[in-house]
């Protein structure tokens, strides 16, 4: 029987001052964790019990699909060297050198031992598919460590990997993989949408995030009613129906003096138009790795509807960039034609050849617009040009004329300008209709808790693993990579239950709580009270409740107050209604307290407990 | 149902050239583990399983006295130079520095951080005792990596630190700890022997090491059937009874001219004596750190039983040194005043003062003795002069003369010269009587698979915890700390059965193997003989046995070996007996094959593995 006045939960009565997120201040207030360093925390008792929890019901649920390996933390440089990622990590990768000065690294994912693995011991299709994972502590030199156990250097994570023939097969284990994922969240007691995400950067060719909506988040989401769920990157929504307006006119672009209405809130109201009525422009320079020395920049400019906000990591994946930063007013002159405020797609610049570098509007070249050529004096640069879909096909729109004070009116997307590409790259807005089912898109920040990925043949290639097909041919086994932070789904689940809590109580679901059941007995100098609690803490565990007596020498209120603390979902309080032969019992879950008789607290708590199963 | 066609087994024919050790060619062959880098390995399937057995059978049994904690891995640098063992830990702990150039260590073991929670938590010995435990990940730049998992540079370990406001208290932590050991090696079916380990250089009051008797190891211990245990370092024995000789002459030491006879069985032989009868001299210079730069050497003279072995550990604790060196001629000559294979304990020259450095006997000072005197030119050194009691009390001993070709008799210590020491300095010998029941001491090499240590004040000294005692005063709480090498228990396990089997062949208890049971369908074309492997399998897991179906299309010979190769140690073979209701189960245990009927299997298997736990 555990006892709470044997056990050690340090509880504190206020959180640090530099807690920010809800999870971390009550993690460290129950006792759960202890911080070492920057981003690097110890888990005491309490948060262990917890994570013991969490790590059973995954491997019981990963055991059902695959196969428990256990990787080394250290891992030599040559390995890392060949899948590129040694530099390609940066310094997110822990790097140290032995005692002999070899280097190695501390992985913070096993793509390249897992492969190397695969390539020295799988050699045909019918030792496919393999589906490995282990549950690990992985590092990863974090820039700023913050958040409690959600932005960490040292964490624990489920990684999982799959080897398949083929495309089919990846499918197949990628499908297991999500199936499981929802299982061991569901036994986890977590509410969480399965969102597709971006996977242009690794590769891959699809890949979901399982996310928990909470503004400790660091991710936006959207997701609706129909089940539709994506990541800001990759949510879309359907366009809003917006009216054209009229010709003016000859129907052709006019210009007008439209001095002082740089922004579109101004314009629309000085032409009376919508917003919706108006093209919008942002201009950037991209560059694939946000360093361009050695690289040509690229001059980009994203025309959109006045209403609607560019969203960059689409606008990258569509410009092959990786990183964009606004142009300069020299930049905007050159590429644009026009200043800020007054930009538009009409006879736009387009960019130069490196040769008309001193035929430049401006009269003369700017020291820093060479910088941009150095690399690449003679190619030169073109503006791309990308149309969102929500311009495309109106007619009569208002646009800055690229020219100072001055706005164009009846401008008609392809009759008068052409675009590189037509390519979503805005920002959905809540409550606007999802593209499936048109249910009201619900938008907001969360949590990752997992992610699932189709990989390829990335690695396999680049690290040589091949196996022989049905056929005796050779062939890249195509690996599929699956995630699980373990902590999140600690952080997740207060981080749910606090918001509902304005921040400073919370109640664990009773599969990942330290304990089921707490019993409190509020006056142990009570003879009858004490003996209560200890034959009905005693029934509960004979009944194989996890279920901890809370046996200190101390006020109700303060035990009341550190069983709250503690995220314990059902309380029983053993207090004055004994004589009637009734106990209390607190469900924090609903917020609810009701009186129960000494004889039905046992299979009242079984009886909870099997509910919030699956 | 685990099938091993669907399993990730990969066994080998043959192991690696370069595995030494049985239980690391084993581990390889039986695809338990694959090596990554010098001293890193990977857990394939059956390693995992296998590990995850035991974890669990360390985490039940410590958690009847202790909490378990999880705490980082990467250590802050601070921490470490608190308790001195940034630099104290040399080479051994891996150093690296984060991206912002803050240095960090990877814990080899959990002192500072368990106590830096304690100094920040416990006020009160009202909290205490506290036992607290982790199992987990531990790094170690290992000089030299070898015999697979036996010395390895990241490893599995249960570590358990115990903080007690008195001595009492650290004696029933120390205690609770031994019983859970002897609990958790049984069950993980090993024989072991808990001996005194030497606990002097991490200043502690008391120490004991679980070892496992395997030439794979490389410790050296004794143990008797009298339940006297101790590593060599430790090890004592009753003295064998030895006769005197008869003086010769007046009785006084007597020269006499032995040419050629400086080897101890030559001059045995000689004068037809016994080599108890003799006196043996082992001369070292020794120095606190093996790095003798900076301190002054200390000249050590050894005097012993003819017929017995200096132990270096022990005269170092005597002579208060950590390195011994033979010394040179030069110093032969210096500080005991003879040649090698005269050397004698009378007129012994006894080192000298730095003033007579111009008197040497030799004539003249050699250079590289001035060297010795370097650093303390004028404080000289004197000749440490230990006797091992082996030769206290004796008579008429013969001794060499410190003179060339020339030995004494009738030497009689205390009447022929005086020790700076009397001190057990000697190795004892396998079959000498233990010293507290007097049975015959086994000694061999072993393995260390856990270790209890009174830690004492060490850390919360020099790290500044503090608790109140029942009285209101301050004190240092004292600790225990108490490792268990996860690994080293599989390790050991397979080189005990190994040893029995010619190094070829092992079989795991079914506690800790990866399978308790192996259904071994011999040609899975016979549809009965697979309809009865089917159905004996499901029958055993459904009785709660973790068995594997060998379900391959494989020839039986390769199956029956592959099974042994994993190590599993019951093997039921479905062939053709199966047509007279027959299998057959081998217990690898016994070597031992039986003839079942179908219907007896399965309460056969449950009654040998309830015979297997405690």
């Amino acid at each position: 029987m555990q006892r709470w006045s044997k056990l050690f939960i340090p509880t504190l009565r206020e959180a640090p001052t530099d807690a920010e997120v809800a999870s971390h201040k009550l993690l460290l207030r129950a006792g759960y964790i202890r911080q070492l360093g920057a981003g690097i925390y110890s888990y005491l008792p309490l948060g262990q019990r917890s994570l013991n929890k969490i790590i059973a019901i995954v491997r019981e649920e990963m055991n059902k699909i695959g196969q428990e390996f256990l990787l080394p933390a250290l891992n030599p440089r040559e390995l890392w060297e060949e899948s590129g990622r040694w530099t390609g990590m940066g310094q997110n990768l822990f790097h140290l050198q032995d005692r002999k000065g070899a280097e190695l690294c501390l992985a913070m994912t096993h793509e390249e031992v897992m492969t190397s693995i695969a390539r020295n011991e799988l050699r045909s299709y019918k030792q496919l598919p393999q589906i490995w994972y282990q549950i690990q502590t992985k590092f990863r030199d974090e820039p700023r460590p913050k958040a409690g156990l959600l932005r960490v250097r040292q964490f624990t994570m489920k990684d999982a990997y799959s080897f398949d023939v083929d495309q089919a097969g990846l499918d197949e284990s990628y499908r297991k993989h999500y199936d499981t994922y929802v299982r061991i969240f569901k036994r986890c007691g977590l509410e969480f949408v399965a969102v597709d995400a971006d996977s242009g950067a690794m590769g891959g060719s699809g890949s979901q995030e399982f996310m928990v909506y909470t503004d400790a988040g660091e991710d936006l989401i959207a997701s609706s009613a129909s089940g539709y769920a994506a990541n800001l990157e990759k949510a879309t929504s359907k366009l809003s129906p917006v009216e054209d307006l009229a010709p003016t006119g000859d129907g052709l672009p006019e210009l007008i003096h439209t001095p002082g209405k740089g922004a579109i809130a101004d314009i629309c109201a000085f032409l009376n138009i919508l917003p919706s009525q108006d093209i919008k422009c942002v201009a950037f320079m991209g560059s694939r790795t946000g360093h361009p020395e050695g690289e040509p920049l690229r001059p980009i400019a994203a025309f959109l509807r006045g209403d609607h906000q560019v969203n960059e990591t689409k606008l990258n994946a569509v410009a092959g960039t990786g990183e964009l930063r606004p142009m300069t007013p020299e930049e905007l002159e050159l590429f644009i034609g026009g200043p800020a405020g007054y930009l538009g797609p009409v006879g736009i610049a387009q960019g130069m050849s490196g040769g008309s570098l001193n035929g430049l509007k401006s009269g003369k070249p700017l020291d820093r617009l060479k910088g941009v050529f150095r690399e690449n004096p003679t190619e030169g640069l073109r503006t791309i040009i990308v149309l969102d879909p929500g311009l495309d096909g109106r007619t009569n729109l208002v646009a800055g004329a690229n020219k100072l004070d001055y706005h164009l009116r009846n401008v008609t997307p392809g009759r008068d300008f052409t675009s590189t590409v037509v390519a979503d790259i805005r920002n959905i807005n809540e409550g606007e209709p999802d593209p499936i089912g048109g249910e009201p898109l619900r938008l907001g920040k969360a949590v990752e808790i997992g992610h699932i990925f189709k990989l390829g043949t990335k690695y396999s290639e680049s690290m040589g693993a091949r196996v022989l097909d049905a056929n005796g041919k050779e062939v890249l086994p195509i690996m599929g990579c699956y995630g699980i932070g373990i902590e999140r789904i600690l952080t997740a689940a207060i981080e749910s239950s606090a918001a509902a809590n304005a921040g400073e109580q919370y109640a664990l679901p009773a599969a990942i709580a330290p304990f089921a059941v707490v019993v409190t007995i509020t006056n142990v100098r009570e003879a009858d009270l004490l003996a209560a609690g200890e034959k009905i803490a005693a029934d509960l565990e004979a009944a194989g409740v996890d279920v901890l007596l809370d046996d200190r020498d101390e006020r109700a209120g303060v035990k009341f107050k550190d069983a709250e603390l503690i995220g314990v979902p059902y309380r029983i309080n053993i207090g004055k209604k004994l004589a009637e032969g009734q106990v209390e019992l607190v469900d924090r879950l609903t917020q609810t307290t009701t009186d129960l008789p000494l004889d039905a607290i046992t299979a009242h708590i079984q009886s909870l407990l099997a509910a919030s199963k699956l």
